[in-house]
């Protein structure tokens, strides 16, 4: 097990319909030492490939892409939920059912901050069923960059997401890829 | 000026109502090397004072909380502004009016994360009215743990929230203090 397996084994809550907590250190208190590890990962894993950005979507998907982007010395570029006042009303956007917030939302990056010219690396701090990534490489596609592929923390590898965004030809790269969790005996185990 | 001032005076927007938009580096595509900056002079500032966690509210406060507890080698937590359905139900609470979205939000932290050991530096991207940094006093507050300062990336010096959480005695840093904007001229000074 790697430092974020074993943190999730220790510290993970294990709740009943394969939900797994982790806001003790990942996505409410956010703990550095896993962060960093997390983004050398990565980093290391997509070395010498050609990244111009870094592109997650607020709000807990952004502590992790910014130590990713930090790793790569390229900007990060987070793709907001609602269209604030000040917001360019020039948009992509695409549609993402959050399974968490029990509500559909509208993803949305501004069209000056993204473009044919950029080569993407997709982050976010869970895959579950793809909802968010499926979105993000949706705005990507729609910008006419390139999607170098996605990295997220945490698969929950019983559940649909990787196959189907790995089907679909992209590359994905999880930290921890849980094989399956026990809510009665509070045990994960990894693929 | 420094290297967030610069940048500010050269890729900053300016538009009526006083509204300054760094969507291009800070809080939407967000430069790294810009908050590299910010968060190693937050935690110059406030070397020397006992920190125990950065605390910061979704969305756009978290890429530099994430850069400050990195600097400092905290966690770093971010209240959020709806509860999830993952989340813990027992929580400090304050409401914040934001004027960028036009509404007010709660924003909720999980008591399981903060408590009257901690010494909190409080930080977020920006500083207006100060309804942010006051609903992320109260909680601290709530919880019992100390409030050590605030620290913000920039600050709108013409509006009230540096006076008025200055005024209850609390210290607040800022990298950018905004005198006044001209959007006709696009020009900008700074305190």
């Amino acid at each position: 097990m790697n430092i974020l397996e074993e943190k999730i084994a220790r510290d993970g809550v294990f709740k009943e319909g394969n939900i797994v907590k982790v806001d003790g250190f990942l996505n409410h208190l956010v703990d550095m030492d896993i962060i960093g590890f997390i983004a050398e990962e990565i980093a290391r894993r997509y070395s010498g490939q050609q990244i111009t950005k870094v592109l997650t979507v607020e709000a807990s998907g952004i502590a992790i892409a910014t130590a990713v982007a930090m790793e790569l010395h390229v900007p990060m570029l987070f793709a907001k939920k609602s269209l604030t006042s000040n917001m360019d009303k020039d948009t992509f956007g695409a549609d993402a059912f959050s399974f968490t917030h029990g509500c559909t939302n509208r993803l949305i990056v501004s069209k000056r901050h993204i473009s044919k010219e950029d080569s993407i690396l997709i982050v976010d701090d869970f895959l579950a069923e793809g909802a968010a990534l499926s979105a993000l490489i949706d705005i990507t596609i729609q910008s006419g960059a390139s999607v170098v592929g996605c990295a997220v923390a945490i698969e929950k590898g019983f559940q649909n997401g990787g196959k189907i965004i790995r089907g679909k030809g992209y590359r994905v790269e999880s930290i921890a890829r849980i094989a399956n969790v026990d809510y009665k005996t509070q045990t994960v185990s990894f693929l």
